[in-house]
C-alpha cells in the first residue's frame, strides 16, 4: 500500500448515520489526507488495511493532500483531483485511490465501503477533463479506479457488429484493435472529440460522437453491473443464462447469452438507463453497437462568413438533419473553437481582453476559415453520396458566401483534417490543443440542450457570448446537432493557476445555469461543482423527478455509500446542505 | 355507477399486509364479482362509491363474472377480461372497471386504491389482444381504463417531427389526425401491423412496427407519469420547467420545456425505460418521434420456394440490415401467415390436423407466394433507392427461386397491398384475419429474441414448428428483423370455445417457453398467463435481475397496488405462489 507516513486525526468523526462535510472544512483540509466524513483517521487506516486485503497492497494508493500535488508532481494528478480545477486544486481530492483487480474485487469493496460507511467515486480512465476528471462530488472519497486493470476488449463480434468492453478500454483502444485484428474495414468506433476516453464512461455519462452513431447511449446494449450492496446483475438479454455457461465459474466470468449484445430490452422493465449519470451501480462490462462500414465516406466542411449566418444555418440544418440527408451528428462551430486548436490567443493577438468582432474576422481570414463552420460527412457508395451531397450543396448555397470544402482542398486546415478521420470513427486526441487558448488553461462547459433553430441559437450565443465577455472571457464554443436537438457546448478556457480566473469561471458558469433555466434551456451533463445548481433546475412539479431519483437511491444504496452527490443526488445519509461548494 | 344488483360477499377477507389468491379460487369465482383479493364485498362497495365520487358515477363499471359474460354479450368485455382467453374466460377478469377522465382522477385513485389496499391494472386501449388486452394478471384487480377519456393529440411539432399523445390515442387516430391537418406530406407514423392499439400503450410494451422508425421504444420523447403514490413526474427534459408555464394551472396542464420531447435523456438517472413493461408508474402522455417524410418510397415482396431457403435468407438479410441497406424493420413470413390473412383454414382444406409440406407448398402455389416471404420497402429519392434496391437485389437474387415484386405486380395479393401502407406508416387492421385461420380463432404469441442467423433461424423455426405439429397446430410466423436482432413471432392460432384447444394451446406455449430457454433464447414479451414462467427463465446469477426489479417496486409502492405480478415481478404485499396460473 502506498501512503504518506503521516496520517493524522481527520477531524471529530460525525455520527455515521448523517454525514456531514467535515473533511472539507479548512481545518480538516489542513490535514495531510482529506479523509472521508465522519470518518476518523484511525477507521480510515483500518479501511484501508481490510482494502488491501481485498484489492492487493499494491492497489491502494493514500493520497496525500500535500504540496506536491499543489505542484503537480504528484503521482498521476489526475486519478484523485480535478485537473481543471475551477476551485482549489486540493478541494475535490479523494483520500484514496483503489483500484480493483476484477469484478469480484469491485462487488468485495462495496461490500467494505458498506461495512464503514466510506463514499465511493467510481471512474473509468477520469478523463472526462471538462467535468471533473476522476475527482470525486465529496470530498475525501475513495477513488476507485476500474479502468486501470479492467481494461480487456472481451468480445468483437463482427456478424452482430458490437463490442464487448471493460471499463479500461478507451476509444483508441477499441480503434486500435480494430485495426490490430484486421476489421477496421469492416467496423467503425464512433469516436467523440478526444479518443483517450473510456468507452463505458463516456456512453454512460452519455457523451456524443459525430457519426451515425453519435449517440452513445441509444447505441450501447447490455451492461453488467456491480449495485451498491455488491451484488452482480446483467440487464437485458444478460440476464438470460446461456445454457451453456459453465456453472462452476463465478458469474462474471460465465458466458452469457448470445443476444446479451442484440437486444437491449429484455424483458420486464428495463433498467439500463437508472445506471447513466447516476450512482446507483458500477458498470463493469458494456455491449457497444459498432458500425458497418458504410461503404463508401466523404467528410466535408461548409463555412459561413458573417456572425449573423448562424440563424440561417440553424434553419437549413434542422430539416436536413430530422430527415437524415445529415446522416451523421453534425457540428456547427465558433470560429475561435478552430482558431484555439490551431494556436493559443497569444500567438493571434497581444490583448487579454475578450477578443472583438473586427479581431475575429481577421483571426477568421488568417486561418481561411467563416465566422460559423459546420463539420459534416456523408456515408455510403458513391450514388448515395452524390445525392445527398446534391441537397446538402443546395441547401446551403442559400446562404451568401458559403463555400464548400473537402479534406484535400485544405490539407494544412488541422481541425478539418482532424473531423476527417473523428467522422470515419478514427479517434485522436488533437483537439484538446484548444485548451491551451490560455496559459494554464484549463476548461469547463457549459451544455444546454437546445431546439435546433434560429431563433433558439441565436439567443443562446448572445446570452452566452455576453456574459463570458462579461466576466473576461472568449465566447468559444459549437452546436452539436442531434437527432431532433443540439447540444450547444459553451467551452470556457481559464487560467487554473490564477485564482481571479478560476473565479471569474466559476462565476460565469453558475450564472449561465440561471440565464438558461430563467429560459428554459438545462443542461445535459456538467462538472462536479455545479451538480447541486443544475438539478435544482429540473425542479418540475416540486422537485417530483428529484424525489423519485432519492427515493430509488436510498432503496438501492441505504447506507449512500455510493457516489453521494453525483448529480445532484444525496442519500438520506448526507447533509447536502455542507456539502455545497464554495464560492471563493 | 353501473352494478349487478347482487353484489355478495367473495369469500374471507385476508390480512391486507400479505395478499393471497382468495379471489381467484372455484369458491371467489361463484360469486357474481371476481373481488380483489384480501377484500371484502363491503369494502368493495365503499370502495366503488368512492371511485365514483373521484370519477364520477358513470365513469365506474362494476363487472358481473356471470353467464353475460360467457356469452360474450356483455357490454365491451374486452376492457374486463382476455378476450382471446387460454383460460377460462373469467379467469383474468376485473372487479370493475374505472375510466378516469384525466390526470388528477389517475392521480386520485392511486391514492385511493393505496387507502383500500386495492390492486389496479392501468390499460390504454386494452388492444395488445395476443397478450392479455385489457385483463389483469391480478383477478379482482381494478381495470384503469386510461384511453376512454384522456385521448387527445397534446400536440404535433411539424419542426421537431414528434407527437405529444395521450393514452387513448392509437395508430389509427394519430394517423387520421396527420390527414385532417394536411400533415401526412410532411410526417408519417411508424405503425404495427394493426393500428387500433394505442400508441402509448404499445410503446412502453415495447412493440414494434415496420419503418426505420420501427423500435418505438428508441422513438419515444419524454413521459410524463403518475406514480404509485398518485404523485406526478415528467421524465427527462420534461423535468426542467417552461418558465412562461402558468404557475396557476395544476402541474400536468403547464406548459412544458419546449425541449421536453427532442431530447430524451435530461439530466441525472434516464429513468424513463423503468416505466415500460413495468408496474412502477402510468403513463399519462408521451412524446414520439414521427419520421419525416423521406421523400420517396417503394415497398417490395421477395418470394422464396423452398422450406430449406430460410438459412441462406437470414444469412443475406444480416450484413444488409446492420448495413442500413435494409432501411426499415423487415418481416420473413411463413406462407401459412399470408395464407390465413387470405382466407381460414377451411377455405383451403378438409384436414384438421397440422398442414403437411406438401399441403403447405399447394397452398403457396395457389395464392402465388413462396414458402417464405420477405417484405421490405425502400425509402428516399429514386436514386438513393435504387442504389439501395440494386443492391438487394443482386443479394437475395443468390436464392435459387427467388422473385420480386412491386405491389403493382400482385393487385390482388391483400397482404402485399397491407404491407404496402404498413411500411409507409399507414395503418390498417386487415392482418387481424389471420386469427380468423380456425373457428373461433384466438390468438397467443411466442416471441423469442434471437441472432439474425441461419443456424439460429432455423434452429428456432424447427423446434416451434415441430412443437406446434406435436399439439396439432399449424405453424404460423414471421421474423422480424430489429437493428441487431429478430423477434421470431409464433402466431398460435386456437379455438377459444374449444377447452381441449385452449388446453393443448397453453400447454405448447409453456412448453416452448422452457424449449427456448434451454437454447438460451428468451421472449420479449407474453401473455398475462406465462408471465412468471418467463421472467423465471432470466435468472442469472441467482435472480439477481428480479431482487433488483422487486427492490425498486417495493420502494416505489410499498404497498403493491400497481399491476402486482406484472411481467413476474411481484411486490412484497402479494404471495405470488397463490396466484400461479392453473393448468386445466
Amino acid at each position: 500500500m502506498k501512503q504518506p507516513e503521516d496520517i493524522v486525526g481527520g477531524g471529530p468523526t460525525s455520527p455515521l448515520a448523517f454525514r456531514q462535510a467535515v473533511g472539507s472544512s479548512p481545518q480538516a483540509r489542513a490535514n495531510p489526507i482529506r479523509l472521508p466524513p465522519g470518518i476518523s483517521a484511525e477507521v480510515f487506516q483500518t479501511f484501508t488495511q481490510r482494502a488491501a486485503a481485498i484489492c492487493g497492497d499494491e492497489n491502494v494508493v493514500i493520497i496525500s493532500n500535500s504540496d506536491e500535488l499543489n505542484h503537480e508532481s504528484y503521482l498521476d494528478p489526475s486519478k484523485c483531483h480535478d485537473m481543471y480545477h475551477v476551485l482549489e486544486d486540493d478541494y475535490f481530492i479523494s483520500s484514496a485511490v483503489i483500484t480493483p483487480r476484477g469484478v469480484p474485487d469491485v462487488q468485495d469493496m462495496m461490500r467494505l465501503c458498506n461495512e464503514f460507511s466510506v463514499p465511493v467515486w467510481p471512474f473509468s480512465i477520469g478523463r472526462n477533463v471538462g467535468y471533473g476528471g476522476a475527482a470525486p462530488r465529496v470530498p475525501g472519497s475513495i477513488g476507485l479506479d476500474l479502468g486501470k486493470h479492467m481494461n480487456k476488449v472481451l468480445d468483437i463480434n463482427v456478424d452482430g457488429a458490437f463490442a464487448l468492453l471493460e471499463p479500461g478500454i478507451t476509444f483508441l483502444d477499441l480503434h486500435e484493435h480494430l485495426v490490430k485484428n484486421n476489421l477496421r474495414d469492416k467496423l467503425w468506433v464512433d469516436v467523440p472529440d478526444l479518443g483517450g476516453g473510456s468507452v463505458i464512461g463516456n456512453t454512460i455519462e452519455r457523451g456524443v460522437g459525430y457519426t451515425p452513431y453519435g449517440d452513445h447511449w441509444m447505441m450501447h446494449c447490455g451492461m453488467e453491473v456491480v449495485l451498491p450492496d455488491g451484488s452482480l446483475i446483467r440487464t437485458g438479454m444478460g440476464a438470460l443464462p446461456n445454457p451453456k455457461a459453465d456453472p462452476s465459474r463465478p458469474p462474471h466470468e460465465q458466458d452469457a447469452c448470445e443476444t446479451w449484445q442484440l437486444f437491449n430490452y429484455g424483458f420486464g422493465p428495463y433498467n439500463d438507463g437508472i445506471f447513466s449519470q447516476s450512482s446507483l451501480g458500477i458498470v463493469v462490462k458494456m455491449g457497444i453497437w459498432l458500425m458497418a462500414n458504410p461503404g463508401g465516406y466523404q467528410s466535408y466542411l461548409i463555412t459561413f462568413p458573417k456572425d449573423e449566418d448562424l440563424h440561417q444555418i440553424l434553419e437549413v440544418i434542422r430539416p436536413l438533419r430530422v430527415g437524415m440527408v445529415l446522416q451523421n451528428v453534425p457540428t456547427l462551430r465558433h470560429v475561435l473553437l478552430d482558431a484555439a486548436v490551431h494556436g493559443n490567443k497569444k500567438s493571434y493577438t497581444d490583448s487579454t481582453k475578450p477578443l472583438t468582432d473586427v479581431e475575429i474576422d481577421e483571426i477568421a481570414k488568417k486561418i481561411g476559415l467563416g465566422r460559423w463552420n459546420l463539420h459534416g460527412a456523408l456515408y455510403g457508395p458513391a450514388p448515395i453520396r452524390d445525392a445527398m451531397w446534391g441537397v446538402v450543396k443546395q441547401s446551403f448555397s442559400s446562404i451568401p458566401g458559403a463555400k464548400f470544402y473537402f479534406p484535400e482542398d485544405m490539407p494544412d486546415n488541422l481541425v478539418l483534417q482532424t473531423r476527417h478521420l473523428t467522422l470515419q470513427g478514427i479517434p485522436s486526441t488533437t483537439e484538446l490543443k484548444w485548451v491551451d487558448w490560455l496559459d494554464n488553461g484549463a476548461h469547463l462547459f457549459f451544455s444546454p440542450i437546445s431546439k435546433v433553430s434560429g431563433d433558439d441559437g441565436v439567443a443562446q450565443y448572445k446570452m452566452t457570448r455576453t456574459r463570458c465577455e462579461e466576466f473576461g472571457f472568449d465566447f468559444i464554443g459549437t452546436f452539436v446537432v442531434g437527432m431532433r436537438e443540439m447540444h450547444h457546448i459553451v467551452c470556457l478556457v481559464f487560467d487554473r493557476k490564477d485564482p481571479d480566473s478560476r473565479r471569474r469561471a466559476h462565476k460565469l458558469i453558475a450564472t449561465l445555469i440561471d440565464d438558461g433555466a430563467k429560459n428554459g434551456w438545462g443542461e445535459y451533463r456538467t462538472h462536479l461543482a455545479y451538480m447541486d445548481q443544475i438539478a435544482a433546475t429540473y425542479n418540475f412539479n416540486d422537485n417530483a423527478q428529484m424525489k423519485l431519483n432519492e427515493k430509488i437511491k436510498n432503496a438501492l444504496d441505504p447506507k449512500g455509500i455510493l457516489a453521494p452527490g453525483k448529480n445532484g443526488v444525496w442519500p438520506k445519509t448526507f447533509d447536502a446542505e455542507s456539502f455545497k461548494v464554495p464560492f471563493q
